[in-house]
């Protein structure tokens, strides 16, 4: 992948979810379940691929990114028949100059606390690979791929998204 | 858990997603890379808790399915604020009769050799835990639990929803 069409592809991704602010994020447990929960992503995707969620550094999820690291973040929009999946790996990242340029004061509502509480931190999510649905009666997916050592993966995942997805 | 909660339970998530037909279906593949696409759960869930879903019996998910079974299944009603995570175990289901009951004329549009084609099969999630957000605005999620041994996982995911969710 050139870094032309990453940098196209990164802004398609953008694109498809600056109007959907919460996302699902699903994680893995060490018993191997998976648990998903909502997350306000703030409809924003980094230059770099990163998205970025305000999280309790305390919580139950970190304990399991801390543990496996690789994430599913979904995007659903069923107004607009608009499906986002992205596979990453997420980090938790208590850089307090990061805090203070994401927070906004609504936040509050989850913490009460303000910024400024130790438990405040950040989930990291790298992308690694992306995927979207203009509509679920396309059998088509479209796959975005941030990793170059995962072009072969991405080969596979064409031929089976223009077969079916449903 | 009580037969009668657990019915109680059920209808009430039943209810929650009876108006939103498609969901995010995660699944983890041999890598460990987490994996969701929309699928089309028809809104409804079986009295015992299992969902449906059409699948093409050849495609990558079930061969995900088949050798890690744990997934999670993912609502999300941005417009109505309502967002339902359900916990559980997938199966590949061949059985035909269930195929005629459940298939809709529409559905050609992903199978277009209709439901007799041999490749139609079905995915069935057992619910295990289901946890739901009447807002995202609340920091607190309700779980509803469907396996009596995860009783004690219930408790403390109740811990940490009550504290926050974001």
């Amino acid at each position: 992948m050139t870094p032309q069409s990453r940098a196209d592809d990164l802004q398609k991704l953008r694109g498809l979810v600056k109007d959907i602010d919460f996302c699902m994020l699903t994680t893995v447990d060490e018993t191997g379940h998976l648990h998903s929960r909502p997350m306000s992503s703030n409809g924003d995707i980094d230059p770099d691929g990163s998205l970025w969620f305000f999280t309790s550094a305390s919580s139950h999820k970190v304990d399991e990114i801390a543990k496996l690291p690789k994430v599913s973040v979904s995007f659903a929009d069923p107004d607009n028949q608009r499906y986002v999946s992205i596979s990453g790996t997420a980090q938790l990242v208590r850089d307090r100059k990061k805090i203070d340029e994401l927070w906004r004061p609504e936040f509050k509502m989850w913490f009460p606390n303000g910024k400024d509480d130790p438990d405040v931190a950040l989930s990291r999510v790298s992308t690694e690979q992306a995927e979207y649905w203009d509509s679920p009666a396309s059998t088509i997916g479209y796959v975005l791929n941030f990793v170059s050592s995962l072009v072969s993966g991405k080969e596979a995942d064409l031929g089976e998204n223009r077969k079916v997805q449903f």
